[in-house]
């Protein structure tokens, strides 16, 4: 079983890499880009368990592991 | 209008990061946990426009700007 956790910076907070990104890509002309936000995406393959479970333990993980609650939020994709 | 952009490593491709990750949660006993791959997550904030132009402008930024082409692939992900 696959499933995904996106863990990105909360609004508000600076992402330089994102606009680095978001000016390259307008001065290249891309004016239809408005914002760019960089975050991490950890992928997991999980033993076949109920999707309930799993996304509990995700959650859990996400948590305590993979997000800094102060500046980062998460959200668990499951299939 | 929000889209993403998820590179990750091709298959093969050494992630100690995820290996880390993975490992610890073993060892916290989360044995259901078979494999972790950290990637990167790219969210765009595009001005309205077809689902077929952001596609093909979001693979050109993936192909040419987000992936190294030798050791990661990505996928364009729009809503």
């Amino acid at each position: 079983m696959k499933a995904k956790v996106l863990v990105t910076y909360k609004p508000g907070v600076l992402d330089p890499q994102g606009q680095t990104i978001c000016e390259f890509l307008r001065n290249r002309g891309e004016s239809r880009v408005c914002d760019v936000r960089i975050g991490k995406l950890v992928e997991f393959e999980l033993e076949d368990m109920p999707r309930e479970k799993a996304e509990r333990m995700l959650d859990d993980i996400g948590h305590t592991l993979l997000a800094n609650p102060v500046i980062e939020t998460y959200e668990v994709v499951l299939p």
